[in-house]
């Protein structure tokens, strides 16, 4: 039986140096759990770290990756560096060595899906990526473990914070996107250049992550349709409240007959449900098991941490299995490599939702007439009319918010440019999803 | 290589049932992700199955667990008969002969525990036990290996549907107690015999299970302080409702610099908090870990299927160990044997809480300036203060409804008797906790 663990820690950000003090703080509960000692010899970071604090007396501090990846001792490499650069590099290297890897690098596994996970496939070597989706909640090791015996019919999630920060700010303060979004720098829940997080990139490549593993198979990233926040308004927002709901930025997935459902797009979603009622920086996942029912884990979905504690439980994780010299302790995917297939994400016009439609005109009740023939020649059935005042007195104008019953995202979509091209109709016209 | 692990089903009532199904319907799932086939190859019930419509022609059907624990070819025995009688004798023999053992059974799992968890400890087959708390939820595993890297500080959860669905009809329908539990039943919520669940006898099962495999500690099922909602009436709800909250009837357990504390109870719950929104017959478990933060979990806490999925997590991970032919997958409380001490609970009186105390009493200045006294005199804060009528015009009577800061239990029990004592007090003086 192996007495020690030696791990290599590539970058000591945010998440790394979380990683390190978890293993400081926690080292005697984590060695009368594991029975062993895990111990970060090894750190690998360009960064300054003296004001960190950290306890270093048994870890050596590199500038290279190399020092860590060409040190036989080392059993696990830990990648914290994220990106698609220098980050792949250091995971393909390790798993071609045999080493485990720990990974929180949603971007990467997301976009080299099948590149990385088929050299985990080849390698004696595991790969964690627990912290790549939805930070401290343990949703990898849920669907793997918890619904091992279920097929999984949905995923619908909550899981990026800055989203979820910016339109929380905006639901309960009343404020725009920018105000929101320039919040949310200032408080440290954006990062200077928020393109990911609020376009839904972000959201993207974690539901990726969660599909090939609830479904065994590899999706095409460039397959999955994203539609992010930065145009949702105050208007959106409000609208929202008077139909009984908020609006959050969703990362859903449905297994349906004709295939698999699959996109990232705000939608609203009714105040009396769970999701919500996720409010600020928090992630929730839920699932839906075709026995455990319908399942939501909350939590932390980011932060120094709350990542790292998920980084730990696959350090702790493949550290068990290594003492007892067995196999990889768990398939990248769940299930063997010969029975991964390619699984195609359904164009979102066949799939089927209900929606909020919002068109902006100039006072007209012919014109109003006209948006309502349109939806109907279409066959699309509504749910709802409301008529909201906006502009001012010398120029009024009428806000038509129309709710349909669920229909095929095609059928509303070909509508659009009929409503659009009417005269009266004074701004691109908005399509929001509606979820139960 | 394993290739097939069989499984012997002791009981097959609603859950046993359930698992039955999973297995025949996800079959091919199943061998899929685990690469074996998992065959139940012999079930033992005293019921009645022909109605079921169970596919058994790989199975037989007994009359005796005997059949079962006396066949060498079982793998894994599945415990589903439930209570302490039979059940015992099923898993202690099942762990003395090393067969792997799962089991459903909190309450055994609560009142033996030491005697249970020797066992499992002493034998080389595993003791898978995810069913016995909060059902379809993977809450075990969550807090096993989810948090494998954290000190968990805290656990507070809605561990029991019945009670849920009884306060949340009284809640939503404004009926009271005996009127919610007579409905409870008809639809199938609640028991003939409903002690366990209204008195929260189960909840402390449950409670008592999560804590051990929390704390790595054994505690006396005995010491834990346990009160039902049977007292709770539709005047608690209605005050409940007036001060933003809902009544829930909480398991709660915290690490403090003190000890352990942990308790049963029903808790006034504010409106905005995620467990204030988990109704019906649902459960959620919410877990502080010193680095996750604080995750919560919801699903479906019973039921036949939901419950079956949690059998079959526990059945598939030990298959998949089985095949590997290596030692128990788990650890039955996280740690080795000899890292597990004895806890002690801390008497409720040693710990605190907000309180809210309501004081039913004939109209009368005097007799409420009596109580506020009292509870001045006593050094408890009060952070808000209600007086609500009550009775009628013939007989009036007040209702004075009383908030408290944070204090200590023992303070507040105190005073209980002296305000019991004050001739104008005319019905039980009523104490419920208050919780963030």
């Amino acid at each position: 039986m192996k007495k020690t663990i030696n791990i290599g820690l590539c970058g000591l950000g945010t998440v790394g140096s979380g990683v390190f003090r978890l293993f400081s703080s926690n080292a005697d509960l984590i060695a009368q759990r594991t029975g062993t000692e895990i111990v970060i010899t090894r750190v690998a970071t360009l960064d300054r770290y003296d004001h960190l604090g950290l306890e270093l007396s048994r870890t050596t501090v590199t500038r290279s990756v190399d020092d860590i990846l060409g040190d036989d001792t080392i059993d696990i490499v830990v990648e914290l560096i994220g990106g698609t650069g220098i980050a792949k590099e250091i995971i393909l290297r390790a798993l071609a060595t045999d080493r485990s890897v720990v990974t929180a690098n949603k971007a990467l596994l997301a976009e080299y899906s099948k590149e990385v996970f088929e050299a985990a496939y080849g390698s004696r070597g595991s790969l964690g990526f627990e912290a790549a989706v939805a930070g401290g909640i343990p949703i990898i090791r849920s669907i793997r473990q918890g619904l091992a015996g279920d097929r999984i019919q949905a995923i619908s999630g909550i899981v990026n914070g800055t989203a979820n920060y910016i339109l929380s700010a905006m639901t309960h303060n009343g404020i725009d996107f920018d105000t929101a979004l320039k919040k949310a720098k200032q408080q440290g829940y954006a990062e200077a250049d928020p393109t990911f997080d609020i376009e839904g990139i972000d959201s993207a490549h974690k539901l990726l992550l969660l599909m090939e593993l609830a479904y065994h198979r590899y999706f095409d990233f460039n397959q999955l349709p994203i539609e992010g926040i930065s145009k949702i308004d105050a208007t959106d927002i409000a609208i929202a409240r008077e139909l009984g709901c908020v609006i959050k930025l969703l990362a859903c997935t449905r297994q349906s007959q004709d295939g698999f459902e699959a996109s990232v797009h705000p939608a609203m979603v009714r105040n009396d449900s769970m999701l919500a009622s996720v409010s600020v920086a928090c992630n929730a996942v839920s699932l839906q098991g075709d026995f455990a029912g319908h399942i939501m884990e909350y939590g932390a979905g980011a932060g120094s941490h709350p990542t790292a504690s998920a980084v730990a439980a696959d350090m702790i994780e493949i550290s068990r299995a290594l003492i007892e010299d067995r196999s990889p302790f768990m398939l990248p995917l769940m299930v063997p490599h010969d029975q991964l297939t390619d699984g195609r994400i359904l164009p979102l016009e066949q799939t089927e939702s209900a929606f909020c439609l919002r068109v902006d005109l100039n006072e007209s009740s012919a014109e109003r007439a006209a948006v309502l023939q349109c939806l109907t020649q279409q066959q699309i059935e509504l749910k709802s009319l409301m008529l909201r005042s906006a502009g001012d007195d010398s120029r009024p104008v009428a806000c038509l918010v129309v709710t349909t019953e669920k229909t095929s995202e095609g059928r509303v979509k070909a509508v659009l440019p009929v409503l659009q091209s009417l005269p009266s109709v004074i701004a691109p016209v908005k399509l929001i999803r509606m979820v139960d």
